[in-house]
C-alpha cells in the first residue's frame, strides 16, 4: 500500500496499526451470525425527537439556513446553548464570547489543541482514553503523556461500580512538568462509565491551578448521568478561567451524525479555540445547528432531559440483567451509556483459529472475536484506549453500547445467553 | 485580548492581522445603508432545487441517517459521485478507493495537505489565492511558495477576459524546488473567473510529472463554465496517478451551509487523505450526505447541470450590465459567479474618513469601504488575496458574487449608478 520518495505520505496518516473500530467493523461483516448484533460503536438505534426532527425539516426550508453560518456558530444557537449552562454555571453565560460551536465534538477538541499546542508541549490524558484524543494532540505537535485509571481489584469476581475506577493523585501530580500545558477530562466517562465526584474534581483543578494548566473537559455525555455530576468549570472562578467545557448535540439529541458540537469557556481561551475551528472547517453544518437550537430551546418544556436519563437508565437496566443472568460481573455505570463487562470467567476455547491480526492482540480482543463469530454479538475491547504497558489491566473486558431500541437488546441478551457454555467459575 | 505565560496560544492562531471577511462585515453592519447589498461573500442567496431539500428531509426520518456515517463517507454518496464523474474520467471511478467525502471542500484539502505535508515541504500556490489555503497549508508546517497570475495589461481601460490573466511558466519552473511536494490549481478560478484552457493544464502538468508533485486541484466551480472546461486530472494516466480533484455540494447544489465536499483520485493517495480527515473529523454529516447523493443520481434527469450554468451565466451578465453603462473596465469571467471589476476610474474624495485599519491596507481596501458606506453595496477588495509584493498589480479591482436572486441583483445596479459622480474618465 506505501508510498514512496516523493508522493511519500506524511508520517501522521502512515503506518499506524489496524484501529479497533475497522478490526470489529470487518469482523461483523465476515461473521456468520448474520445480522451481528452491533452494541460497538456508540450510535443511537433510534431518532432524535420531533421536535429537533421537525426543526431540522423547517431549517431546510430557510435560505440562511442552507448557506454559509458565521464561522463561530449561529448566533441563535450560542444563544440557546448559553441560556441552557447559564443554571448551571450560577451566572449568564455571554453567547457570543465564551461559546463556540465545531463540527461536532471531536473537531472542538481539535480545534482547542490546535489553539493551544506546539511542538513539544504536553497534554495529560487518562487512560482509558478516547482513541481520537491521540492523534488530535500529536497533530499540532503535543507530547501525550499518559495517567491510568485503576479498575477495581475485585473487578473479576464481583460486581462492582464504576466510581471505584480511581486516580492515583500522587500519579498525576508526578506527571506534571513545566511543559505540561492542558490535561483532558472526560466525565461521565467513555469507556468506563465513571462521573468524576466534586472532590475528584477538586484534586484535579487543584493541581491545575497550582501550575497554570488548561483543562479540557469533555463532557459529551453530560445529559446522561445516574449519580450526581459535577462540571468542573463551576468550582470556581480560579478553576473556571481554566477550563474548556466540550458539548455534543450529536451525544445530547441522539443524533451522532449530525456534527454538531461546541466548546464553553472563558472569552480569552474561547476566541482561539473559535480561530482554530476557523483554519480546520472554516464553518459547521447550518440547517442542523438551527435545529438544535430549538433542541436546546424546547428541551425543558418537553421534559427531553429527564426524558434521556430515565430512557438510558431503563435499558441499562434492562440490558445489565442478563449478566447477573450469567454471573459475569460488570461494572456499573454512573452516567453515559456504556458499561464494562468483566470476562475472565469466559473460557476461550484451545486451538481456536483466532486470525494473526487478533491473536497477537490482548485477550480482549479475542474476547470480541468470539463473541462476533460464535453470538453474533459486537461489542469494544478497550485495550485499544490503554498504551501497551497498562493494557493488561482491562484484556477481561468489553465494552457495550446500550444505546439501541430495546427489541435489539432483548435479541442481544439472547445471544449472549449462548456464552454460558464457555463460563467456568 | 492577549494571553501570555503559560495559557498562551500557539503561533498558528495569534497574532494575524483582521481578516477580509469580518474587516468588510463589520463595514456592512455599520454603513449607514442599510440594509446593504451583500456581493461580497460567496453564498447562494437561494435554496437548493426541491428534489434535494426534500431528499434530506426525507433522510431526516431514517435513523441510519441521524448517525455517524462512514468515515470515508457514506456508500450511496461516494457511488453517486463515482458515477456522476465517471464519463469525464472515460472509465469507471471505483467509489470505495478513488472517492473519499470530506467535512465541505475546505477541511478537504487540510485533510490532503495533512496527509502529506511535513515540516519544510513546499507547495505551491497562485495569486491570487482562496485565503483559507494559507492556514491549511501552514498547519501541519509547509511552506508556501507563490507564483502570480499576471493580469492584463488593459485592465483598467477596457473590457478584458478571465482568460487574459496568465501564468508565466518560467516563474512557475523557477518555483520548483527538490522540497516542493505539492501544487494548488483552481479552476474555474476564484476570484478571476479563469478556466484553465487544456494547454496551460498540460504546461502545468508536464512540470509536475517530471518533478513527481502531487497536483490538489480544487474545482470546485466545476459545474459553473461559459468557456470548455478541461479537468487536469483527465489529461492522461501520468498526471492523474498525482492528482487529487476536490469537489463541494455546497458550491454545486446551492448550498455553502451544508459542509460536504470530496476528493477523486489514485486509491493510493485518497487513501491518507480520508485517513487526515478521519483525525479531523471522524466523519462528515449523514442526512445531508444522503441528500447529496439523491443531487448527484437525479441531476441529469432533472436537467440541473444545465441550469446551473444557464441561470448564472444570465445572472453575470444581468449584473455585468451595470459596468457597461457606467464606463467601468471588468474581466469576463469564464467560470464561476465572481466578477473582478477595475475602479481605477473612481475617485475616492480627498480627505475621506477611512478608519485606520482600512486605511493601511491598499486603495482596494478604501474602495471596498467607500462603496459600503456611500452606496451600500458590499464586494471584497482581492488584495487580501495576495502577498504584500504583487497586491499593487490588483489594487484598482473589487471583487463581486453574482449568486444572488434576480431583484437583488437589480437593487445593486440602481445602487451602483451612484458611483457615476465619483468616475474620471
Amino acid at each position: 500500500m506505501g508510498l514512496n520518495g516523493k508522493l511519500k505520505p506524511a508520517a501522521r496518516v502512515s503506518g499506524r496499526r489496524q484501529d479497533v473500530w475497522s478490526i470489529i467493523n470487518e469482523a461483523a461483516a465476515a461473521s456468520p451470525k448474520q445480522p451481528i448484533v452491533n452494541m460497538g460503536q456508540g450510535f443511537f438505534g433510534y431518532n432524535p425527537p420531533d421536535f429537533i426532527l421537525n426543526a431540522a425539516k423547517q431549517a431546510l426550508d430557510r435560505v440562511d439556513c442552507n448557506q454559509y453560518s458565521p464561522t463561530k456558530g449561529r448566533p441563535r444557537l450560542k444563544k440557546a446553548i448559553a441560556d441552557a449552562y447559564s443554571p448551571f454555571w450560577g451566572r449568564k453565560l455571554n453567547p457570543e464570547t465564551e461559546v463556540t460551536i465545531t463540527t461536532g465534538a471531536n473537531e472542538g477538541m481539535l480545534s482547542a489543541f490546535m489553539a493551544f499546542i506546539e511542538d513539544g508541549d504536553e497534554v495529560i490524558i487518562f487512560e482509558p482514553f478516547f482513541d481520537q484524543y491521540i492523534s488530535n494532540i500529536e497533530m499540532p505537535g503535543g507530547k501525550i503523556v499518559y495517567v491510568p485509571m485503576h479498575p477495581p481489584k475485585n473487578g473479576a469476581t464481583d460486581n462492582t461500580s464504576a466510581g471505584d475506577w480511581t486516580i492515583d493523585f500522587g500519579e498525576l501530580e508526578r506527571a506534571i512538568t513545566p511543559r505540561t500545558k492542558m490535561i483532558v477530562l472526560n466525565t461521565p466517562h467513555n469507556p468506563v462509565g465513571k462521573v468524576f465526584t466534586r472532590e475528584e474534581l477538586q484534586k484535579i483543578a487543584d493541581l491545575c491551578v497550582k501550575n497554570e494548566i488548561i483543562i479540557l473537559s469533555d463532557e459529551v455525555y453530560d445529559r446522561l448521568f445516574y449519580v450526581p455530576f459535577t462540571r468542573i468549570a463551576t468550582l470556581s472562578p480560579e478553576v473556571e478561567r481554566l477550563t474548556l467545557t466540550v458539548g455534543s448535540a450529536g451525544k445530547n439529541f441522539y443524533a451522532t451524525g449530525w456534527r454538531v458540537g461546541w466548546l464553553m469557556g472563558p472569552a480569552e481561551l474561547i476566541q482561539y479555540v473559535a480561530a482554530a475551528h476557523t483554519r480546520i472547517c472554516y464553518s459547521s453544518v447550518s440547517p442542523l445547528q438551527e435545529a438544535c437550537a430549538v433542541g436546546f430551546e424546547q428541551a425543558d418544556a418537553e421534559g427531553f432531559w429527564d426524558l434521556c436519563v430515565r430512557d438510558m437508565k431503563a435499558k441499562m437496566d434492562r440490558f445489565n440483567a442478563v449478566w447477573h443472568e450469567l454471573g459475569l460481573p460488570y461494572s456499573e455505570p454512573e452516567g453515559g451509556y456504556f458499561v464494562l463487562v468483566n470476562m475472565s470467567k469466559v473460557k476461550l476455547p484451545d486451538g481456536y483459529p483466532f486470525p494473526p491480526h487478533v491473536a497477537e492482540r490482548p485477550r480482549d480482543f479475542r474476547l470480541a472475536w468470539f463473541l462476533i463469530q460464535e453470538v453474533g454479538v459486537a461489542a469494544i475491547p478497550p485495550t485499544e484506549f490503554y498504551t501497551d504497558a497498562n493494557a493488561p489491566s482491562v484484556e477481561d473486558y468489553l465494552r457495550f453500547a446500550v444505546c439501541k431500541p430495546d427489541d435489539v437488546l432483548e435479541t442481544a441478551k439472547e445471544r449472549l445467553r449462548g456464552l454460558r457454555k464457555y463460563i467456568q467459575e
